[in-house]
């Protein structure tokens, strides 16, 4: 039989990340971040983990697109009439999905990667006024690894990475942030099995610890603030090799396919 | 035209409440903490806010109840039978829903307060070791507003209250906290019509504020650990009366029912 086995608790502390300059195709985000943090007099302690926006890891990777070179379909041009969008927008996140899974109002998609979002992720805000549209990563959990990889070096520290995008969802109103990417670190915390203070077995509680700390970086970077990265303190993680693809329920598990 | 209004940012800080005693029928949660926290050294700031996992309310509310004193329909044995699920939650279950939405592994209820969640939130785990389970707060905003009210009258200081459960949700693997009572802060925060760091007005950018926070609880109260409630210290919240029931997503807005 299991024993209980606590997460020792401590306070946890989310740090901003500030002064990041305006990305561009081929930066490193992991160089942004540590001389960004230098510059702040901070840098990586052990135990940190770095959240980013995944928007700013879309730009290094140059993934962002013109919409004036974008020729909408007509499928694009249609719903883009019908429910006052931007047609050059649908027609790109018409591209990036798997499958449509919802359109009324908005364009709801599975992206390539499997996660079920509006406009397969397709972003014009923060990009750079309207001219420019955004695509999430080509695969955020290889991209997710990279930077960790990259910290490695310039830290000599393990420091977990997880990408995050703001998303909506079924049932309840508002954004919050999700894990799309994710390494160094388990995105899913397994408590089945382990018995509660009280010596009562749990039997179905994993908790999406990747996402709610992706929630900390949507309350400390703000959305329109060019804080694009954010350091989490003292939370006791578990290592892994991390991957968000983890977290996307598989269709015959998900009660709402 | 709005004028660019970034939140200003700093380092936010979560701080474990510890020492709570096991709470019954009758307690004043807000004392508890209050109690707690000197106890350790501590006390509540101005800007302060209090996220207090839904469980302890429920228990100072008198909403725990001994399993060996349900008796279950046919409905619901049948349902646990093959389910391998135990008929006395799920006969409480069915009694705290407004509606089932699906039946399969698991039960998807729709609540009297139109949360749609496992079981009704009806929960086992951290209560009594399995003898007695645990429902969710009859009213959890007024709850949270009774709380709120205590916390005004013992340190003089406007202390937003969050009660947290721990939810699944479609397309994801993982429970995160969810905002079940609100009092205090606005739960919401509406970013349409202001524009981001390029000029860019955004349209649909509405944040989920008081999830995200208690994804914050979620990550520092753990799930085993005797730790109910926590502070967040350095959000630049906004205040408001509050409400949970704002953070439902109305039916004929919502694309997946």
């Amino acid at each position: 039989m299991p024993s209980p086995s606590p997460i020792p608790i401590g306070e946890l502390r989310a740090i901003p990340v500030l002064g990041i300059r305006d990305v561009f195709a081929g930066d490193s985000v992991a160089g942004l971040v540590v001389d960004a943090l230098a510059l702040g007099g901070l840098r990586f302690h052990a135990g940190d983990i770095l959240v980013v926006k995944h928007k700013i890891v879309s730009k290094a990777e140059g993934r962002a697109v013109k919409l004036a070179s974008v020729k909408p379909s007509a499928a694009a041009r249609n719903f883009a009439r019908k429910n006052a969008a931007d047609p050059r927008v649908v027609e790109l996140a018409l591209r990036e999905a798997r499958r449509v899974v919802r359109k009324r109002h908005i364009l709801i998609t599975e992206t390539q990667h499997g996660l079920v979002c509006a406009n397969s992720g397709v972003d014009v805000s923060n990009v750079d006024g309207g001219a420019s549209a955004v695509l999430l990563p080509a695969d955020p959990d290889r991209s997710a690894a990279q930077i960790h990889r990259k910290l490695k070096q310039r830290t000599g520290l393990h420091i977990p990475v997880i990408i995050a995008d703001s998303f909506g969802r079924p049932w309840r109103e508002g954004l919050c942030d999700v894990a799309i990417g994710v390494a160094g670190i388990k995105p899913i915390h397994d408590y089945r099995g382990k018995r509660d203070a009280y010596g009562y077995t749990m039997h179905s509680t994993e908790e999406a610890v990747a996402d709610e700390l992706a929630c900390v970086a949507g309350l400390v970077c703000g959305k329109n603030a060019r804080v694009p990265a954010c350091i989490i303190r003292g939370y006791p993680y578990r290592r892994g090799p991390g991957s968000a693809r983890r977290m996307v329920r598989p269709a015959e598990k998900d009660l709402f396919r």
